[in-house]
Parts: structure tokens; sequence; C-alpha cells
């Protein structure tokens, strides 16, 4: 068997973390034949709850799960890994305004991208679930400047499987069946789920539905489906969410075989978006790395949906520049 | 690929419903090439909650989850089901006395077995969690009596990881090395884990401990771990129980490999325990069913303990025998 790896979960004992962990220890994300060590961080004030997490992994006996530590000390969760799911954060309420966010987040990934810098593997693989998570990634990968940027990257395939999802249901057939949703941008109010490419069995999906659907109700669906769930389950998305990010990482880590997924990485100038923003992009991954889909013949309306886009991550940007 | 199979769970909006329907639609249970329907059963004030559910469902993009259903109606979530969880019920509180317990659960499993009898398939396995989960399973296969008796069974596998977990964490070893435990009897307060068969990579694990841990440490620890795990985390085992859930059924439906596992079924008499009671036994799993390891040489003490379990479980069966 292969020696185990080691994962890092922030946010452990919350709603999202509950979610992911049982995904991870059974092997969903990085292979059936591949053991890991958890190793869980929290807040000191969590970490009763945390014992309790910890109790019950202990309890589900998974015979990939080679170890659990658990620890408010960023150096501890992250030492030697080679995968780190940042899930806590300070998320914006009704309260909050941006400084109040920056100021809230910023201690956090300062700190995380220092610890990650200093204690993970060198070729770490960080996805950030906690929102904002472009800018939480920004943070956090302009302070671990040791470090390939490259390691870092933020979640939008959960945008990508909602809109895969309502294309799914749209059409009736299996989601298996669905592919190429590209999400451009922020994991934000201005997201754009971009069906153009999309496929169903083979066929573009933009010849199965009218161009009033995808703008009338799939893409407005998809931008507001957090709330909806929210209003429905009377608690915001946490298995989805969980879902996606095991999604993101396995895809990451094992290949997408072929398939576009979106990923929120730091850009290197594709499609006119600003060297050094984290912003989600058309991926392929491969032998363990993504590369970007860079030749799509885009349209203007998903012109002006990317200039929005890089709009409000350069804004977000400019709010913690005293943090980069 | 495999046609679809139907897979109902019930209680599917609280807690452990929520960490199992992830599980199960990932393929963790059923194999990654086996695509599955989810039919889930709520009552109807919890259907728009259920809603939620689905919706997270749908924004998860399960390859393998062909459709979802919600329903409150037992005969559209088990129509032609080949798996079923059951795991709402009306657990007893410290206010509820027998009879209330009794008076709560009784119309829950009568109608469940009527249903599972009239809807779902006749090799149907059903694993009820929600406890008291003996016999609530007791009371849904004696109302479905044109079933075999075998399609129905309880869950001890929870007390079964949880023993496995505690000598992994005793001998410092993964818990893969661990097997062989055997819970006798009813998953409540008279639940007996023996560890006289527990093997730790080949070896006893009587021969690695001493006797005094197993009797002073490990069984109160099994015994009392569910209350352990709600004063730690503020709330009862639920991703744990999901596990172990999935765990007896993914062996039930694709075999244990050769090692014992410990599912509640209908007795035939084997080491005294009178035909009919739903009584965990050590079990092997194998081309879709189990056979009892009868041929353990058990001591005095699990004698006792064994008839412990016998009491008790008798005690509850004829406090509902009006519904069998």
């Amino acid at each position: 068997m292969k020696p185990a790896i080691r994962v890092a979960v922030t946010g452990a004992a919350g709603n999202i973390g509950y979610a992911l962990l049982w995904r991870l220890a059974s092997g969903d994300c990085f292979g059936a034949d591949q053991p890991i060590i958890l190793q869980m961080l929290e807040i000191t004030p969590a970490l009763e709850r945390l014992n309790g997490v910890k109790m019950e992994l202990v309890d589900s006996a998974f015979p990939l799960l080679h170890d659990i530590v658990c620890t408010d000390d960023a150096n501890v969760a992250f030492k030697d890994c080679s995968a780190i799911f940042l899930v806590g954060s300070r998320p914006r309420t009704k309260d909050m305004d941006r400084s109040d966010l920056v100021a809230a987040n910023g201690p956090i990934f300062t700190g995380q991208g220092n610890a990650i810098e200093k204690s993970a593997k060198k070729d770490v693989k960080v996805v950030v679930v906690g929102n904002p998570c472009n800018t939480n990634a920004l943070i956090a990968m302009n302070n671990a400047k040791g470090l390939d940027p490259r390691c870092f990257s933020a979640m939008t395939r959960l945008d990508q499987n909602r809109a895969h999802g309502q294309i799914s249901e749209k059409l009736g057939v299996p989601v298996a069946k669905v592919s190429d949703v590209v999400i451009w941008g922020n994991h934000g109010d201005t997201m754009f789920p971009d069906a153009s490419w999309a496929k169903v069995d083979g066929a573009a999906v933009t010849s199965k539905v009218d161009a009033d659907w995808l703008t009338g109700a799939f893409e407005p669906t998809v931008a507001t489906r957090g709330k909806a769930v929210i209003v429905a389950r009377g608690a915001s998305s946490a298995a989805s969410a969980a879902s996606s990010a095991v999604d993101h990482m396995r895809d990451w880590w094992q290949g997408s075989h072929g398939r576009m997924v979106s990923m929120a990485i730091p850009s290197q100038g594709w499609y006119g978006v600003p060297k050094g923003l984290i912003f989600s992009f058309p991926c392929i991954c491969e032998g363990g790395d993504y590369r970007v889909v860079t030749d799509l013949e885009i349209d203007d309306r998903t012109r002006e949906q990317i200039a929005r886009n890089v709009a409000a991550l350069s804004e977000e940007r400019d709010a913690v520049a005293n943090l980069l």
C-alpha cells in the first residue's frame, strides 16, 4: 500500500468540515489505495467539539485513515501536508462592510499562508472553500511567497456542479451526461456560469435549450442557489459544498479525464485577466497539475462578464493591499 | 453501465440521513459502477427541508445518482427498492417509559413493514438504524410476512466499528489491521462487544492487551461511546452512524471478504437465541447474502452476556406483541 499522505482541513468542526471529513476518509478524494492522515485545525474554543468529531472518525473505523491530529496551531495542522482544505473563514454578514470583512479574514489567511509556507510540502495543493474564497486565497498565496503560486486555488466547483445539475434537471438526463459549463471569475455576486461550451451526451447544450432559458432561468438560479438552499433547508449548503471540494481536489490530484473543470487559480493574464488575481477559469487536470484552456473563442457578453469579475476582484484586492 | 437500483432512506432530512445520502450517492456503498435512484421519505412537516436536501444532492452533480424522489408516502418511497435504510424513528427520551416508546414507534414500523412488503423488491435488503433498532426491525419484519425474514436486519456495526477503533487506538495500529470483534445482541444497554476472536495483524488481540483493560476500559467505553460523543460534540453521532450503515449494507451487498461482521438479524436459534428475535451475531457476507458463524466456542461469560441480551429483547418483543 502507498505511504499515507497528510491532509489538513481547517474549520473542521463546522458543518462543511463535518461533511467533508468522511468523504476524505472513505477514499472518495485521493483514491481507494491512498491512506491519509487527517490534520484538523479549529479555533481554541472549538477544540472540544473537534475532539468529538475525531471520536466519530475513530468510531467509523476507516481502513484508509491512518491517524488523526486535532490542533489550534496552523503550523501543526499544515506540517508536511500534501493537500489542504481551507474551510474555516469569517463570511460576510449583513452587519459587516468591506473593511470589517477584511479585518476578520485578513489575520486568518495571512497566518495560514505563512504556516503553509513554513510547514507544508513544497508541492502542496491548497483549495480555499471559506468565503470570500478568491480573495482569501489571494491573501494566503501572497503570504507564502516561497511557494509556487500554483499551489493555491479557490473553489468555484460548487457553481459548476450547480450549473450541471440545472441542465440535467432541465433536459431530464443524468448529470453524468452533462459537461463543460465554465465558471468565470469570482465565487460571489458577479460569478458567471457560461453554458456556451457545455455538452449533453456530446451535443451542444445551446442546441437543446433556448437562449432565454439560459439568461432568464439558468444563470439566476445558479447565482442565487445558495440562498434558495438556505430557505428550503433552514441551513446553508454544507454537504454540497464539501462534495464540490472533494471534486475540485480529486480532479486536481487524479486528473479530470479531459473534461473542463472550473478552478479559481492565479491568473497568468489569460482572457485579459490581470496577472495574480485568483480567478476562475476552465482547466483540464492531468498528472497532478492543471492547465487553463486558453483558446475558447469567447463572445462580447462573456467578455463583459469577465470584466465585471475582474473589477470586483480588483476592488477586493485593493482593499487587502496591505496584507499582500 | 449497470441499470440503476432504487435505494430508500427514511428520516432523510435528519442528521444521520444528511450524512448518509452523500456516501450513497458517491458510490461508497453499492460500488463505483452502480447507479442509484434515491427515494427519500420524511414526515409531512419536514418535506420542505427534504426538498432543500434534494437541491443540494442535485447541486453535487453525482454521476451515479440518476434520480431523486422526495415523498411522505412509504409506498412511494419503497417502490421497487433493492435496499432500504430505515433511519427515521422516535428514540427513547428521558420522559418516555416503555409503553410510550412502543406507542411512538409501533405505527411507524408496522406501516413501513406493510409498505415494504407491498412495494419493495422481493429480495430487498433492509437495515434499521433508527432506535430501538432491533425491535423496530422486529416490528417491520413481522408486518411483511410475505417477504423472507432474511430481508430484515438492524445495525450493530457502529458498535463493532467503535470496538475496532478502541483497539486500534490502544495498540497504536491502523484500524485496517484490526478485525473480528463480535457484537452480540441488542444495540442498547446490554450490547456485548466480544474481543475473544478479535485479531490485530493476524495475532489474537487477547494476547496483546490484558484482560482488565478489556473488561474495565474497552467494554464500558464502547457501551457508553454514544453519550461521550454527545458530551464532546454537543450533538449525537451522525456521520459515524451513517458510515456504519454504509459498511453494513456494503458488506451485505458486496461481501465481507471473509471478515466477520456483526449484523442484527432474525435468529434461527443460533447460540441458544430464541428463533425470530432480531439479534446481533457474527456473520460472513458473500454473494449478496449473509451466513452466521455458528461454531464459535463461547465461554461462560459470553453465554451470560447473550442471555442478558435475550432477556432484554424478549421483554421488548413482549411489549410489542400486539403489533407482531
